[in-house]
């Protein structure tokens, strides 16, 4: 990959370099601008809309009313071969001192004074549960020990559909949510708020291309439908889900809040990331074998700050760890002749690797509360407190360190008066 | 309730009666009319927005422009207040000889004549499963006969996240889904049509009125949020959920499709069947106590038609054998702080009576398939073949004769090829 040489000053250490690109909603309500697209770079973001005003797409042909507009979803209906074209205009605008965006004023505001919204509006939201590691040590601690991984998970994505309202942008407080929970030694629920309060190290991945009912993708086709990722919290109250979850699946014990990065970046950013899957025994039935490079090495990381105080690092895994592939989970979930539409988001479930650090929940973690966590303070924790953190952080790095990362995706817990 | 009396001929037995005045969705493609919203009389469609514009709804000030729609989410979130005036206003010109429904030609279309669309853009489906004699039922086929019923399911609503994007109208085909089945006797997956495919008779709620995320709604105040309600058939492939469902719930065995009626009856038109709901022991929590009349008594039925075949009435049920009322549902639901918007849809699960006739979906009649059920033809059926139709249907009545019903909710299997 050549590297590229924009005019703009971009710190070297930047998630968004002039190979990343990725596009979010932002306003800057001082400014009387409304929501619209905007691209991020280095420490600023490309006003799409504005640009494209002043003529920066002049070659291409499409409605630039997309580009004002509440959510992503618009713009990506447009397609691969209009988003494509659009991220690499700007991108030759930024390495060209003679474009608009360099030229005309007030097309790159400061990230820190622009407002970033949910990029996308989710019809439906699906979370997958595609991390070995992460199904085996939920089994191990929720069930049976001898039976962790249940009999149909190497056959099939396990996943379950979550709540799309509730999906939050990074930033938004989260309230403790109340619950039915069981106390231990009890047989009878109590409402209370929860006192196991998780985060959930996932990517999430945006649809781009629907389809219709009745009408399966298969897994080499997969990539075609699936428009860009971020990073994805999927908060859990796990004493509210131990007493619900069965027989229907986790609800009310995830469905409080989910928290999203704000750049969704585009499948384009990550090719040169693609790497090759892990071995899968038993062979996938033919309609999920896949053969390809579908597997992405992104590094992730998940970090807890306790209010006032500093970071501390609880998690450092890496997307390559997932046992099914996102074509997979694509193919799995449209098997059935199920529909997708543009914007539908679809998450990975908890991304854990083999080693000790790299468990990407508190569940996990802290052995479902019985080892905590010491953070930078010196406190510790089993669960989350009120007034703690939590920080996602994602990247891709090529070893002639080109960087391609996500931002960051934060929330902080708030006790709900 | 006084009766009243239209001008229009209304068959007696029609579910639109003059007392119920549903909404919807309709088009009159050769009409130049594009969707818009209609309300439902006897055997005609009011064409609400085209009555606007001659001026019926002269005295209330609103933005017509939700009346020409594609769903009728934005009348909805005009309110209770608003939406309530509009029927009535609809009502009394259906009374009044002089009204411009009467006397304005092309505001009447006939039911047999408009194109019916599903008539709310759902956000969120959420599916409980709220029926004691329907969870039983199924926990003793599924799992244990002698822990059919698992703890939590008298202490909270059980639900779950359903797929909004599959949801259609009645009289749409429903492809039989492929998926994992683990054939009888075996222990390893194939990929293969469902073998077992069947329907649920259900109900859904409409919301109308938002929430905000972090902010509970009581039971006694629940009832502002349901906008009106729907047959609902949430077809079922039980091969595909018996082998996936495990631990995070039901997701392809259901997301390949459900049936909604084109109808959404209105709080207002179902108050005169109010009723109390059974007595629940042990007594809910504070936050699920039900002091009130939330619970309907609504008569449903089911039919199965195979291909050119009569009808045969399956099960005949009632709105008001469900445990857990919608109130409940609500409260439960949004108890962990998760926000609701308007147009979300909140299905019963499967309504099951206590009486032999009175199952709703073929996994209770035929007793998973061993006891297969006898049609009009002489056929039998453990579960649904190609060519089927099942028919949803539902009304009210009171004892003066005063009909309110919901037409019918019906859809045909195909064969995918």
């Amino acid at each position: 990959m050549p590297k590229l040489t924009p005019w703009l000053d971009i710190p070297s250490d930047s998630d968004f370099s002039i190979h990343n690109l990725p596009f979010g909603i932002f306003s800057l309500p001082e400014a009387g601008k409304g929501k619209r697209v905007g691209m991020a770079i280095g420490n600023y973001v490309v006003d799409v809309a504005d640009a494209a005003e002043e003529g920066l797409f002049e070659e291409m042909q499409f409605d630039y009313g997309v580009l004002k507009s509440n959510d992503l979803n618009g713009l990506i209906a447009l397609g691969k071969e209009v988003t494509g074209r659009i991220r690499l205009t700007v991108q030759q605008a930024l390495c060209d001192e003679c474009s608009v965006l360099r030229n005309i004023g007030g097309l790159l505001a400061a990230m820190d004074e622009v407002t970033l919204h949910v990029p996308i509006k989710a019809g439906d939201y699906t979370d997958f549960y595609s991390s070995r590691e992460h199904a085996f040590n939920v089994g191990k601690l929720f069930r049976d020990p001898d039976n962790a991984l249940l009999p149909n998970w190497k056959h099939l994505p396990v996943g379950y559909h979550g709540r799309a309202s509730s999906i939050v942008i990074s930033g938004s407080e989260i309230y403790r949510p109340n619950g039915q929970i069981v106390p231990d030694g009890q047989n009878h629920p109590v409402f209370s708020p929860s006192q196991k309060l998780d985060f959930e190290l996932e990517m999430a991945f945006v649809i781009g291309k629907e389809t219709r009912r009745g009408r399966p993708v298969s897994v080499d086709t997969a990539e075609e439908h699936i428009f860009g990722m971020a990073l994805f919290n999927d908060w859990s109250a796990r004493d509210i889900q131990k007493w619900e979850y069965q027989p229907l699946g986790p609800f009310l014990g995830k469905s409080f809040s989910s928290t999203i990065s704000p750049w969704i970046v585009p499948m384009e950013a990550l090719e040169p990331f693609k790497m090759d899957g892990p071995e899968q025994h038993p062979a996938p039935l033919a309609y999920l074998r896949d053969e390809g490079k579908n597997h992405y090495d992104i590094n992730l990381q998940a970090a807890i700050q306790p209010d006032g105080g500093e970071e501390k690092v609880v998690c450092n895994t890496n997307h390559r760890y997932l046992y099914w592939s996102m074509a997979q989970q694509v193919a799995h979930h449209t098997s059935n002749g199920c529909n997708l539409n543009v914007g539908d988001l679809m998450a990975s479930g908890t991304i854990s690797g083999p080693d000790p650090g790299s468990l990407g929940c508190l569940l996990e973690i802290t052995e479902n509360g019985s080892r905590p966590v010491t953070l930078g303070n010196g406190e510790q924790r089993s669960w989350l407190q009120d007034g703690d953190s939590v920080i996602l952080r994602g990247y891709a790095e090529s070893e002639d360190g080109i960087r391609v990362g996500f931002g960051e995706c934060k929330g902080k817990i708030i006790a709900k008066v």
